[in-house]
């Protein structure tokens, strides 16, 4: 049986990799520059360089290796192994990057989407291990989510299963750039936090912080609204409200046992949890006790890495 | 391998029962009052002897079967067999059925939500056959659902996967019985046309129909629309519009191949089908070709026979 695998994140800014064995463990990590602004060729050189640092490093016969899982933004197809674009990555259309790297590396390439590669990396060494069922909300730019069922990654059968990001929770309400009206990311993600106070301050609403450039993101938001800021408290009451309600339904359509969270948001901690957890009890069904545990993801960063290797053992 | 097996429906008012092949055909059916007002030990024998007649009449002897899958409703844990509680059937208290019905009949039983159990009939041999993944909802007097991946039932962590009906589609919306406000099938049952329906008369909205005894049910209040009576076709038309979204968060959540309806409201036909795809249409992301069809149900009252059998096969 191989007995390690390479995980390789692959974001707008850095790519990061690492090595992984089957009992979950990160035996290496690195990360280098994407330098995406270089082209699409110099970025798969630099991820090509990097999964052959991190084999040599290993000091491991290449016949150890299982595979290599690369997970990565942006539309793709897992089964094609295909990136369909890369909002962040110019130059990045229709690229069948799993065929790529498997013929320059000689490895079995997995390839699959960031925020379910997280999913499964927190099921594997993190939050959710030993969990059966667990949903993962990925609260940053976006709102992203990964699905685990039975110990397996869920992809559905178009690869887009998890995307609550893109629930409807208001009808008719904020329009998002999908095309939609009323998306969950446009109420319970990091940049909404921002977005919404700020039109807030631009309708004229009062507050103790004023429209800077950048403007004020979640974490100003949220230090305003801990030293009595009303519009501030407002903006992030109703995050936690539009939160609980995205829990709720995840609750009653999957009914895992546990929804971990992960992203920016997060680093708020208690301030997140705790008015979460209750307004969660508040908002949910009384007539069944299948509520789920509500936990902060636990290996920041590297549940991507992890999540990728991981795949790559399946 | 064992060949056959029995699917019972057992539902307020009548039990069903069918013999069933590992091809998915329903060899034999029959059905039988509850009488469930005669009390739960009355109800357990006629589930019993309906078993007991269904295996004798097929002619085949006992050790064919591979057993008696039952769909009921209500809370209830497949995993325990019990049904904790059937508001249709007085004196239903936490039953452990399952093990009643093994030790009576000598056959393996299983235990299944009738809702499961009619979206895994649809799925053997109805509307979702050879469908990988498919989610139902049955829209009656609530808006039931289930759940196929990759050709298994999915009940979640707590047994209560795919209750579509509690999600929360309208925040601080219509109150539910449940606890909830906003639930989706305050907007989108057969009960919920009617009651909404009753409520704008009531408010003294105009309309053609009037307020009887009892009030329009939901075929009422679509012909009336159909007729040209305003009050019903914005009523029905919010009625769609509410499916739809319903849809979508389907799509974007479980990223099914298939939506399959049933229940009550998909008698009426096109006047459903024809603008709920519309609607979903226009409803959905614009961003990725990953939208489910959507189709009504094809085995009518069968279905719930006919998956409860497909699961005692499992």
């Amino acid at each position: 049986m191989r007995k390690l695998a390479i995980g390789i994140d692959l974001g707008g800014t850095n790519i990061k990799g690492g090595v992984l064995d089957r009992a979950g463990r990160l035996l290496r990590r690195d990360s280098i520059e994407t330098e995406g602004e270089r082209g699409r060729e110099h970025v798969i050189g630099r991820v090509v360089g990097l999964i052959e640092s991190l084999a040599a490093a290993s000091g491991t016969p290449r016949t150890d290796f299982a595979g290599v899982g690369l997970g990565a933004p942006g539309p793709m197809s897992h089964k094609a192994g295909v990136i369909h674009a890369a909002p962040n990555l110019p130059g990045w259309s229709s690229v069948p990057i799993r065929d790529i790297l498997a013929q320059r590396t000689g490895l079995k390439v997995t390839l699959e989407n960031d925020a379910n590669a997280a999913a499964f990396g927190e099921f594997t060494a993190g939050a959710g291990r030993g969990v059966g069922r667990m949903f993962m909300m990925t609260l940053g730019t976006g709102v992203g989510g990964g699905l685990v069922i039975d110990g397996r990654l869920e992809r559905g059968h178009f690869d887009n299963a998890g995307e609550i990001g893109h629930m409807i929770l208001f009808p008719n309400g904020r329009p998002c750039p999908c095309g939609q009206r009323g998306c969950f990311e446009r109420y319970a993600s990091a940049n909404a936090v921002s977005e919404r106070f700020v039109e807030a301050l631009r309708a004229g609403e009062p507050s103790s912080l004023t429209l800077t450039a950048p403007p004020p993101q979640a974490p100003e938001v949220l230090a305003a609204a801990e030293a009595g800021d009303g519009l501030a408290a407002r903006v992030w009451r109703e995050t936690v409200e539009a939160l609980a309600l995205g829990c709720v339904n995840v609750q009653h359509l999957l009914n895992p046992e546990l929804i971990v969270l992960a992203g920016g948001l997060i680093a708020a901690g208690d301030a997140l949890l705790r008015p979460l957890r209750e307004a969660f009890s508040r908002a949910t069904w009384r007539i069944a006790p299948d509520q789920p545990r509500i936990e902060p993801a636990t290996l920041g960063g590297d549940a991507g890495v992890i999540g990728a290797a991981a795949l790559a053992f399946e």
